[in-house]
């Protein structure tokens, strides 16, 4: 049969979650140079100096307008929209009937009806979906990420200063309007001529700025950027150099989407196609379930219990209220045991197969990396994308684990590689697995970004 | 003053030497995807089944066309031309005056009177430089290697076919005509209806072949061997597995063309762009000699002694026949100690600046990468390219060391890294020098290659 949407693909596989585990796609790429100068350095600029951050290539934009824009976000959205409107930003989470997440985005408040969805592509094509099916008086645009339509221009740019002298940058190069820096706001300010909206927030314990405006000006914007940090070194980060920059900050990327399974969600299956994101994703790691829905993860388990609000109707809601009083599993950082980080490399050096290649500075080899955290040979957790920060000077990961396991300095191990020499993934080299002892952190790990993400002010 | 050629730019920067160490330009890039599936079995695929390497992108072909073409090949050239014609194929090996190496290329005989060139550009912009001025009669044709100019096709495909498996599947695609297998003689097949010519040579000691023909039928032939392949799992290699390849085999891809100096180079040196290949090509590695002329090698260094015939009068050949007799340095492979190289990757886990990171797998940094062998902290050669072969299952390089020093087993040591935290080369990171203690084996270091590479019969 033809498989003409995500559902026929399922069916034609027979296991969801077989069929994301030896998916043919590998890792989320950010298309923009590997490096502008080396990646350590670039690394080290978030937190010594001033980095800028291209942000124009590697996400899905969703714009949605219309009178009843705000009416859509109650229904799909866990958060509560009081007050939400122009100048207002949000990290939308959205589940599915279950309760389960379907994923989380920036969301923009551009206009009291008009927001701009910006994130990995499985929440825009839910929107667009739910938009679709509502009946509520809302359009929406999609604005696919380069990756995908590389001859596309995007209709925005949108670049992020950041490090102890971004702000000194940002000053300097400001024609117009007060510099917002409360957290999470909106402002707008001017720069080379060009107006450029702005959201604030920080990255290794400073203040920052994201900033956006027509694609076609962001040449000149960038340009100016740059002539005015050249005295502060400001470098460009490069894919390799971004690739580590969510784990720092404690943003887990890339919850599978709790979508492929359940009569609920089989009609968004239908008209999802059978060569998207979701279709192609790739699940790596040693967390190997037979059952996808053991993928799913609660607004808990991400550290989203805190935003969701019961004041408003929305999807999910219903289980929600039901988990809200169970016990949850908790994000921390893992940091990497150094002796056993260095086993992984000796294996270079020792008999076909090795334990699984760790590529510098992103260990992870799937557009979800889903790997055990054990102890005492129990599983007592998911840890997600290891990386090595050049800022930690460690391999660090993000984990979800039992309640009371949380504790920093609790001595946990990460299960390192995929059963029987691995999957058919392409790019996962035949290995063999080995358990990494770990070290619970909390998040973001550095003590600055920790205390003062959210004080910004 | 305008920079108009490499002439002017050496003027204005003052040290030839340091304008190479501090260049603003990185290491050799092969044009080819990173990897198609993953670089540790693409490379272990030349060794235990078959692989296919895309030739097409990364070499720089110069044509040379005339009556006078052989005379302009003895003009340059340390190798003899008795007997040289159409179908015949060598090493080309060019000196300067003071007889020290531009560099070396592959020099194919395509008709009696019509060569042609692959290589890295130093030889074939000295090659075309040579044509221009020596009056003889033969005209030239560059066709500049891609990445230099990325929207221009090249003339020819050029594919490679190796490993164990790869005569079965060039036997099972060949439409016509013998398969030529004896080493570097060259041949002719059909594949998918297309006519190709080939060059006979193996890789990890097993033969092989490459082949090539007009750039629009190179689709159709690499989609034939893939098919044929299949049976074999054959596995295209990409930039990475490619970037080791070379060490592996025993070859030195990068002498610094010793053009940099010397009254009787500069003509040549204002014919060259102030922009080109040469003029901003990086040197990277502990040897940083403040002359640029250390850096020049004989043939002798990379092996090439045995090549240079005195039956003919070239370019140089008064100062090789001087140095002939003298003690030369000998090519070897250098097997990296296991725990010298865990501690540049324990490196990562200490504090900022470490050694400098060797990136997987290609651990230098330069287009030219020249580090100190060190014999109880004395300068006893210049080791070049650390790669980590996935067949070898260690990280080595290829030197070229004192006389006596070439046995195997013998205990030397690299100086990994540029003094004073690092050059100005932008993808340098601020690091620390350290000794990486090496054993000396032969080159090609696989014992099959070594003995079966020039015994293709």
């Amino acid at each position: 049969m033809a498989q003409n949407n995500l559902e026929d693909r399922i069916r034609d596989y027979g296991n969801a979650a077989h069929m994301l585990q030896n998916s043919q796609v590998g890792p989320y790429v950010f298309p923009v140079a590997p490096q502008y100068t080396n990646w350590i350095e670039e690394v080290r600029a978030w937190r010594n100096g001033a980095v800028l951050l291209n942000q124009s290539y590697h996400m899905t934009d969703l714009y949605v307008r219309g009178p009843d824009t705000v009416k859509l976000l109650e229904r799909v959205g866990v958060n509560s929209f009081k007050g939400f409107g122009r100048n207002k930003a949000k990290q939308l989470i959205c589940c599915n009937h279950d309760g389960y997440v379907i994923g989380d985005v920036i969301l923009l408040g551009l206009e009291d009806d008009e927001v701009l969805l910006i994130g990995r592509p499985p929440v825009s094509h839910w929107v667009a979906y739910q938009a679709e099916i509502s009946g509520l008086d809302v359009t929406t645009e999609l604005d696919v990420r380069s990756l995908e339509t590389p001859d596309k221009p995007r209709k925005l740019y949108r670049f992020e200063v950041q490090g102890p002298d971004a702000l000194k940058i940002l000053e300097e190069v400001n024609e117009g309007g007060p510099l917002t820096t409360k957290f999470f706001n909106m402002g707008e300010i001017t720069v080379a001529g060009c107006k450029a909206r702005t959201l604030s927030h920080g990255m290794g314990g400073a203040q920052g700025l994201e900033l956006w405006g027509p694609y076609e000006e962001g040449e000149k914007v960038m340009a100016r950027l740059l002539e005015a940090g050249q005295k502060y070194g400001i470098l460009r980060a490069g894919a390799r150099a971004y690739s580590t920059a969510a784990m720092e900050s404690g943003w887990i990327p890339s919850p599978l989407p709790a979508i492929y399974s359940g009569d609920r969600m089989k009609g968004y299956r239908e008209w999802l196609p059978a060569n998207g994101f979701e279709a192609t994703a790739s699940v790596g790691g040693s967390f190997q379930p037979d059952n996808v829905e053991d993928y799913y993860l609660t607004p808990w388990d991400l550290d989203y219990g805190r935003v969701i609000r019961f004041d408003h109707d929305f999807i999910g809601r219903e289980a929600l209220e039901k988990m809200a009083d169970r016990p949850h599993r908790v994000k921390v950082t893992l940091v990497w045991d150094r002796e056993d980080v260095l086993k992984i490399f000796a294996g270079m050096m020792e008999e076909f197969p090795a334990p699984k290649l760790m590529e510098l500075p992103a260990g992870h080899y799937a557009a979800h990396p889903y790997d055990q955290v054990l102890l005492n040979g129990e599983m007592v957790g998911i840890s997600t994308y290891p990386v090595y920060s050049a800022n930690e000077r460690a391999w660090i990961s993000l984990a979800m684990v039992r309640g009371d396991l949380a504790e920093q300095g609790t001595r946990l191990s990460v299960l390192w590689g995929e059963k029987d020499g691995g999957t058919d993934k392409p790019h996962v080299e035949e290995h063999r697995q080995m358990e990494v002892g770990a070290e619970v952190h909390p998040w973001p790990i550095h003590e600055a970004s920790r205390k003062q993400y959210r004080a910004q002010t």
